[in-house]
């Protein structure tokens, strides 16, 4: 039948028949869902529940970013023989490496709901998904579409499992060999709908700005949005974020606190310890309280081998395999004091910071580490990048398998979707080609890429695939998922990547459902402060653990009260969701109302978690007489609230963390009950 | 670097330093071995030893053959959605389908020892195996060079786990929708050094003659050696063989017991009972006591799909993707009687006959199942050919797990390589590709074919690949394994194609050792008999259940006694591993004498198994009276064996089989004391 349109037929019935009698077991909970339910939080899970649900206190996700089954091999056969196996990667999961049932290997699903932001608010199931995509379903547990950073399929942001980690008051780390904005790593730390919003000027190294066409307006902060990638990640505050992407963070902050600063000077402001392509103070870096910004290349980082350029057919390739040379340039080779910045150095580094963080020793950590370039170099069919990268991840694994204790740590390594990279018999006739020898078996190793949709190489004469613009396809192919540790038999059989958030959420103990999550809001509060010694006045929060953004409002009091400032006043669109102001896990924030407040006057402020729900209301009275010191506020009622009985110490200064009390409960509107509000005024000298 | 041989470098050094301190398991039992290490029994298993290992009565294989995880994907995204998932493929290994750890998922390396017979005898890495090679792996725990059954790199046989689990007194059974004599099922049945030997005459329908150009000579029965795959088939003598390949069996033996005869003859000869291509003979299939040998089709049984033919890059494709149609020719149709031939029928069959043989009651039962089309249609770059296949593999697991207790039965679903068809983003520029569009979740899925070595379409005015000779390529990326039953846990994590044979033969508790292998044939005899009325004389011999061949010579006794009868006087080269007599395991087998013998005079019967190299040396004396009825033989010592002093009573008739009571022993050269040899002579008439 040579004629497609023959072939349509009706194969429904087929389908339906397809399910034998006496296979009635069920196996799995995504079955039978339409793009609708698999858009919801947890909706494409296929081992809903408790199986193999094991308590770690730590976890570390190695991601090998485009590592597919056939990305392992290539990298197997070339550098351990094809009977080698990997120091690290494949030790994991590896029953006879560990003698112990705690390990498993499996595969996992990675569709995603939209082929890029175009479908935003339409979810359909798309084949191939993207490294967005796919951080957003294991960071979040929730399917979305391509390009999309943990927002849902209508664009509504999700918790990740850093941010949850940090509500359950762990520490957290974050390492890639990628720009750190890339979405891998932006996957733990940023919620946007388009993956290119990288700061605040877009994607530029500051002198110029198109963050216009790079982001979503509405997230921007100029607009009242939630702001860029870069501007979320200094919001999160892992206790450890390591990559490249340096060159972004010298845009300027456009709006808010921090307006007119670079990124760089904002992470300073905000306390972080700064490494900027500096190897030797990488290597230096202790735990200080500090979190830990290290930025280690202005874009991606190096890779470890020099590129090889695939090729047309050409017999002169069989004769003459090649083998991979390093590159000078990685930051893995030794600088002249002894150091380098290998992947393997920087999980090294990454894990004593944990480990040596308080709530790290208290309560674990949780660390994703990517080798981002393997999916890089195989877009750009480059056997010898991605054979390099794939070491460079190995290596990063045994350097954590040297750290770590398997009896209370859960190592996962996997991939975020497979990739184009094939070994094939014989160099193919269209597909362009790299034929590599083994320097340890001396097998011919012929790799072949033939997925691009567009122009491979330049001309007949003299092919060159590095010569045209180009790129390799993913490819949407179930992948290995493989782990060692406590909750490791949790990746047995088929998984989806929405399955893994669960494995490491139910690992670490962290909210996991939605209502959970949710609850994780249940204890947020805010109370108005003024600095001892500076004339600025300003609502402190926290404990909005359960949302991403919040929006506010602060009125005078009483009906139709005068608007002093709101969220809602800059936003593009106050429905948006990705408008307000980006929650700050586990910390204390805050509105400024320097100048704006009048003595002897009531106001109300009012909090609304914009994914929980929850609405924190208080009411306080400008004082008539202006003293340093905290002036108690006066008790009032909040008529909606059927809690308002109940007082409360308001408590001055930084908040501690809630999350890790939080009960599980339903509260989609509370408020609380402003008592004992703190509340010191003093004159305002810029009027 | 544009330069590749600018790349070439010295790579071993950064190869050295892989391995990283800490990390000092010994994870695998494989690592740093060269080729000629890899290529003896169980080289290159990753897992040696005993983990996992328990004890199963059944194991049921199923082989999806080219079925990678892309495969997988494309099948599963196509007719289940991408959530959806298969009823029978995806529940083995699924804890949360059994609810019990006897399950396992993981991946195993699959690459061979050669491309070729033109590597015999030099075994080299070679990254991607064809079905040959790999499906001697499994069977064999050896690794073997591509287009090689069941022999090592050198060429010798290795004994397969259905003659491994016949000596151990199971019930056998091979099962395939290709041609019975295609690789993986011929893999369960022949020792070959050429894939393509089918039959007596070579690959034909018996109007002609190859087996010169498809076997190599000295495999050839008219030359001495042990017989095409066809004719070691029905040697093997497995319970039920079931698949394609039917017109093979046209050709005409050309030497030994059967010469003149058909294949079929020869089947209906030596007591199968023999089905051609009926369908509703087929389903009436009951235990009978005799052996089933079904052939279904001339060739390759249809597939379940009509076929798609990949083009080239083509926008209107995406705008009317496909849908597959079901193949009216396919057997898996229900016929006027409401009987059909899926592979699911098929290995419904399997399994009743085997579960009502007295053997498969008593001491259990080995099944091979392929899905063989899978790699013929992702061969022919056709993807609903390949999801047809895949869809049927499924239903026929899901056959299988209706009918067995997975308490007691080890199912097994694997395959043998993985193959080209790659789910990708957009239509590539330059392969192949086919745009479909799931009739469950509507999404489209774009299918990429780009490895063929040769011209992939005619021409661009009207690119049809089916209208050049063309292929695409296996590739060399590790492979799903999954496990459900007892001692699944064995395919966890990281192993070798090799480690399957293993596991099965660990569940089972069949040999598995060279050693134990050997051992079989320990209990090796001989006797003389001869019909009671006729006049026949033969010798007849049993229990070499350690070996593929044996080579015997019948001489008058004494120092340079004249060579009566003798396997290498036909054979091309005696000491070639495949001339000699094909074993029939756990048969009696015989040599015939008839006219050849003189009254009165003493002769000396030696037998010589060529793996295990058992002798069995006997001496009788032709009786000057002839007489019916048995007339004992002379005792004699064998100078050479130390358990000379030993005295057996030979045994009449059938001997039983021995190698479920063998005990483990290194016995390379014995022989055993003839006693009590029966001996019966009459009159040749012939003469």
């Amino acid at each position: 039948m040579k004629n497609h349109k023959a072939l349509k037929g009706a194969l429904a019935a087929l389908v339906a028949a397809a399910t034998l009698a006496g296979t009635s077991g069920a196996a799995f909970a995504a079955e039978g869902k339409q793009a609708a339910d698999l858009a919801v939080h947890g909706g494409a899970q296929r081992i809903e529940g408790v199986y193999g649900n094991q308590n770690a206190k730590n976890v570390i996700l190695f991601i090998g970013d485009g590592m597919g089954d056939s990305e392992i091999t290539v990298a197997r056969d070339y550098l351990h023989g094809a009977n080698g196996s990997f120091d690290g990667l494949d030790k994991i999961g590896q029953p006879s490496y560990v003698g112990d049932p705690n390990v498993g290997t499996g595969q996992y699903t990675t569709f995603s709901l939209g082929a890029g932001i175009e479908d935003k608010g339409e979810p359909a199931v798309t084949p191939v998904t993207d490294s967005a995509a796919s951080g957003s379903a294991w960071a979040t547990g929730t399917k979305t579409y391509n390009n999309a950073l943990d927002v849902d399929a209508y664009g509504k942001p999700q918790l990740n499992l850093t941010e949850l980690a940090k509500a359950a008051g762990k520490a957290t780390g974050n390492v890639t060999t990628s720009e750190i904005q890339d979405a891998t790593p932006a996957a733990q730390m940023s919620h946007s709908t388009l993956r290119s919003c990288y700061g605040p000027q877009g994607k530029t190294d500051g002198s110029d700005n198109n963050a216009d066409a790079q982001c979503e307006p509405a997230q921007l902060k100029e607009n009242g949005g939630i702001g860029s990638i870069s501007e979320q990640m200094l919001d999160t505050r892992a206790d450890v974020t390591i990559g490249g992407g340096a060159k972004y963070l010298h845009q300027t902050v456009q709006a808010g606190e921090y307006a007119g600063m670079t990124v760089w000077e904002q992470a300073e402001a905000m306390g972080y310890d700064t490494v900027e392509k500096d190897v030797d103070a990488l290597n230096a870096l202790e735990y200080t309280g500090k979190p830990v910004l290290a930025l280690m290349a202005d874009g991606n980082l190096q890779t470890q081998f020099a590129p090889s350029v695939a090729t047309k057919q050409d017999p002169a390739k069989d004769e003459n395999p090649i083998q991979c040379a390093v590159n000078p340039d990685w930051l893995g080779n030794k600088n002249a004091n002894g150091n380098s910045a290998s992947l393997a150095d920087m999980t090294a580094k990454a894990i004593d910071l944990l480990e040596a963080n308080p709530n790290g020793q208290s309560n674990g950590f949780f660390l994703q580490v990517e080798g981002a370039s393997i999916d890089k170099q195989d877009h750009n069919a480059n056997a010898c990048g991605q054979i390099g990268e794939t070491d460079d991840l190995d290596k990063a694994i045994s350097a954590a398998l040297a750290k770590v204790d398997l009896s209370e740590t859960l190592i996962i390594v996997t991939a975020d979707h497979a990739h184009t990279s094939q070994i094939v018999e014989e160099q193919p006739n269209y597909a362009l080609s790299t034929v590599l020898e083994s320097p340890v078996d001396g097998a011919r190793i012929t790799v072949a890429y033939g997925t691009s949709p567009d122009q491979m190489y330049a001309n007949d004469d003299a092919p060159k695939f590095d010569e045209v613009e180009s790129s390799m396809s993913h490819t949407g192919t179930q992948l290995r998922i493989a782990a060692s540790g406590p909750g490791a038999q949790r990746v047995i059989g088929l998984t989806d990547q929405t399955d893994n958030f669960y494995t490491i959420a139910n690992a670490l103990g962290l909210a996991k459902t939605s209502e959970e999550i949710a609850a994780l809001s249940d204890g947020a509060d805010a109370q108005l402060v003024s600095d001892a010694d500076a004339d600025t006045q300003r609502v402190e929060f926290s404990g909005f653990d359960g949302d991403a953004a919040v929006s506010y409002t602060v009125a005078e009091s009483g009906d139709n009260g005068a608007v002093i400032v709101s969220s809602d006043d800059i936003a593009k669109s106050a429905t948006d969701p990705i408008s307000g102001v980006r929650v700050r896990t586990g910390q204390t924030m805050s509105i400024d109302l320097t100048g704006k407040l009048t003595e002897g006057k009531s106001y109300t402020v009012t909090i609304t978690g914009k994914q929980s729900g929850k609405v924190v209301t208080k009411e306080f009275q400008a004082p008539a007489d202006s003293v340093s010191g905290i002036v108690p506020g006066e008790s009032v009622e909040n008529p909606g609230d059927s809690q308002a009985d109940g007082q409360q110490s308001g408590v001055a200064g930084v908040l501690g963390q809630t999350g890790s009390a939080i009960i599980a409960a339903v509260v989609l509107v509370a408020a609380l009950v402003s008592t004992a509000l703190a509340l010191k005024m003093v004159k305002d000298r810029r009027r």
